[in-house]
C-alpha cells in the first residue's frame, strides 16, 4: 500500500498518481512511518512540553506535588503525560520526566530554585572521575515504570509513546556552569582551556544517555528524542567537534531499528546539516530554522520534525492554520515530517492555539 | 594606491600581483575603507562592548556612579569610551552610551534592575500615540557632546570613532514586554494579534533612530553601527517582514554616503542573507554565523565584522591567534573584513584575551 521514498507525498495529486490512496493512518504508524520516510496519508503531529503548565489540568495536579515529586509519582506523571491527548487533541504521547532524571544517580546532588542548580559544579577530572554510571534501571526505575503504565494504557488507542533523554553536552553544559546561564561562560572556558576535563565528562554522559535511551526502549518507549538545549551556542565548528560525534555515537549504540532517533538541537539553525550527519532518523528544526530549507537540502536523508514558533499558537486561528499549511507545504519535500513546534509549548499559551493548531493538521489529510 | 573591488585583498601574494604594496594605512582610513570594500592593508579591529565591566580601570570609574550617571556624564563616558584605546590597544573607538538613551525623551520611563524595565509598557495604540518624537539634540544633548570630545581626543591619532543606537524593533521589543525576556511572548502576541499596534510604535521608533543616527554623525561619529539584539527571535519569513524594512529604511534615510552604517543583529545566523540586503555597508556576524560562508556568498555586497565567540578569549593566546588567523582566512573572500566578536565582550573576559585577540589581527600585516 505503501510507496517509500516517494516525495512530495501529502498532496493529493502525486498520490493519485500513483492510483491509489494511502488509507488513513493510526497515530502509531503514522508517527513511525514519518520517522523511517515511509509514505503515509499526513503528517502526524504532537507538541514539545504539551503537557505544561499551558494546560489548567495540569497546573490543578501540579498544585498537590513539587515538580520533582511529580517526575517521582508514578501515578501523577503518567495522569500528566495522558493530558494533551484528550484536552488537546495530541496523536502521540511524551513521557513526562525531566531532562536531569538520571543525573543524581550519578552522584551529582542538584535541586531546582526553580531551574535547575548543582550543589557541587564540576571543575577537575577528579570530580569527573567520582561520577559514576549506574544502570539506569535501577537508580531511576520510576521512568521505566511510568513507560509501562503509559505503553498499556495506549496501545489499545492505537497512540504512539515516546521516550527522551537530555543530550550529553547539554547535561555537561549545566554540570560544569552550576546553573543555567545565558552565555555559559564557565562551560566555554573549560572547553577552550581544559578539554580534557570536558571530555571525559562528556564519555560519561554519553554512556549514561545510551544506557537511559536503551532502557526507556525496552520499557516501551516506541520513538526516542534527544533534548541538546545548550549545543546551539556553539559555533559550527565547535559543534561539529564536540557535539556531532556524540549523537553519532548515540545514534549507532542504541540500534535505532528498534525504536526510531528525533534529535532536537535549540537555536540550532546554524548546525542543521551537522544535525543531518548524526545518524538519527529525524531532525527536529528550531523554528528559526528555514523547513523548507531543511527539506529541499537533507529531506532525502532524514525525516524532519517542527518548527512553529511557540508563540505563534496566541495567532488568531486562521492564521495558524495558514501558517500549518504552509509548513505542511514545505516539509512535504522531506521523506517524512513530523508536525510540530520549534521549541517546547510555553507556559502563557493559549489552549485554543494549540487545538488550532493540531486541527489543521489533522485536516490536511 | 589602492584597486577597489579586489577580492582576497590580505594575502601578499595577491597584492604583490598588483606590482604594489598597500601602504601601511592609519586605523581611520583602514576601518572606513573596509567599511566601504576598499583595498586596506589587513583587516581593522574594535571589540563589541570593549568599555565594559571587564576592564579593572571600568570597574574604577563605574563605582563612582550609576550605569545611567555615566552615560550622561560626558567626562566619565568620555574616558571609558578611550580606555580600551590605551588598555588593550584597540583600533576604533565606540561612543559609550546606552541603547535606551534616546527613549526616556520619547515619554517613556524606564528603569535599570539592573536590565531595563519599562514603567508602562506599550498595551495599546493609544500608548504609541502619546509618545513623542523630539529632536534627540534636545532631549539628549550630552551624547552629541561626547561625540565632539572623543572627536578631538582622536583626530590626531587617527583613530576613528563609531556611534550607534539600538534598532527599533529591539526599542520595541523591550517598550511593549516592559522588560528583558527569553521568549518576548507578550512581544509576538501583539504581532500576531494586533499588528497595527507594533507597526505604528516601529514607526516613531524607526523616525527617532534616524534622527538619533543623524545627529550623532553631525557630531563627528564617522561610522554608525545599528544594534538589533532581538530581531534574532523572529523567523527569517517573520524578520524579512517586520525588520529587513526597518533596516533598509534607516540605510536610505540616514544617507549612509557621510558615514558608513554597520548592521549587527544578535543570534542572527538564520537572516544573514537579508541582513545583506539591508542596505547597510557592512554587517555584523554572530558567532553562530560562518564568516566564510557569509563571505563567499554576501562578500561582493557587503563588506563584514566579525564574528569570534567573546568567550573564546578565554583560551589560550596561542589558541586565540589560530583562531584569528582562520576568521581573517574567511574574511578575506568579502570586499571588507572587520574584525570583532560576534558578540559584546562579556564581564568575565580576561583583559590578556582581549589583548592577544587585537595583537593577533595587527600582526597579520
Amino acid at each position: 500500500m505503501t510507496t517509500p521514498g516517494t516525495l512530495q507525498r501529502y498532496p493529493k495529486g502525486v498520490l493519485d498518481m500513483h492510483q491509489e490512496k494511502v488509507v488513513s493512518l493510526n497515530p502509531e504508524d503514522r508517527l513511525i512511518k514519518s520517522c523511517l520516510g515511509e509514505e503515509v496519508d499526513r503528517p502526524p503531529v504532537w507538541l514539545m512540553r504539551q503537557a505544561g503548565r499551558y494546560l489548567p489540568e495540569y497546573r490543578e495536579v501540579r498544585k498537590e506535588v513539587s515538580f520533582l515529586e511529580l517526575c517521582r509519582d508514578v501515578d501523577r506523571a503518567v495522569t500528566v503525560s495522558l493530558q494533551p491527548i484528550d484536552l488537546v487533541g495530541s496523536e502521540a504521547v511524551i513521557l513526562f520526566q525531566d531532562i536531569f532524571t538520571p543525573v543524581p544517580g550519578m552522584g551529582m546532588a542538584l535541586d531546582f530554585a526553580p531551574g535547575p542548580v548543582m550543589e557541587n559544579p564540576i571543575r577537575s577530572l577528579a570530580d569527573v572521575e567520582r561520577l559514576g554510571v549506574p544502570d539506569s534501571r535501577d537508580s531511576v526505575p520510576f521512568v521505566f515504570e511510568i513507560i509501562r503504565v503509559l505503553r498499556r494504557e495506549l496501545a489499545s488507542r492505537k497512540i504512539p509513546l515516546l521516550g527522551f533523554a537530555g543530550a550529553p553536552f547539554t547535561l555537561a553544559a549545566y554540570m560544569v556552569e552550576g546553573r543555567g546561564s545565558k552565555d555559559f561562560a564557565l562551560l566555554k572556558r573549560m572547553l577552550h582551556r581544559e578539554p580534557d576535563i570536558l571530555r571525559a565528562l562528556l564519555r560519561k554522559l554519553t554512556d549514561m544517555t545510551v544506557d537511559y535511551l536503551e532502557a526507556q526502549i525496552e520499557a516501551g518507549a516506541q520513538v526516542v528524542q534527544i533534548f541538546d538545549t545548550w549545543a546551539g551556542l556553539l559555533s559550527a565548528d565547535l559543534y561539529r567537534e564536540w557535539v556531532l560525534p556524540i549523537h553519532q555515537e548515540i545514534a549507532k549504540r542504541i540500534q535505532h531499528g528498534k525504536a526510531p532517533l528525533i534529535l532536537y538541537v535549540n537555536n540550532g539553525a546554524h548546525v542543521v546539516a551537522e544535525m543531518a550527519e548524526s545518524g538519527a532518523d529525524v531532525i527536529s528544526l528550531d523554528w528559526r530554522a528555514s523547513l523548507g530549507g531543511a527539506a529541499s537540502r537533507f529531506g532525502q536523508q532524514v525525516s524532519l520534525q517542527g518548527n512553529l514558533d511557540p508563540t505563534a499558537l496566541a495567532a488568531p486561528e486562521k492564521e495558524i492554520a495558514s501558517m500549518v499549511h504552509r509548513l505542511a507545504e514545505e516539509g512535504a519535500a522531506a521523506r517524512g515530517h513530523i508536525m510540530n513546534l520549534g521549541h517546547g509549548c510555553l507556559p502563557d499559551t493559549p489552549v485554543e492555539g494549540v487545538r488550532a493548531f493540531i486541527e489543521a493538521v489533522q485536516s490536511l489529510a
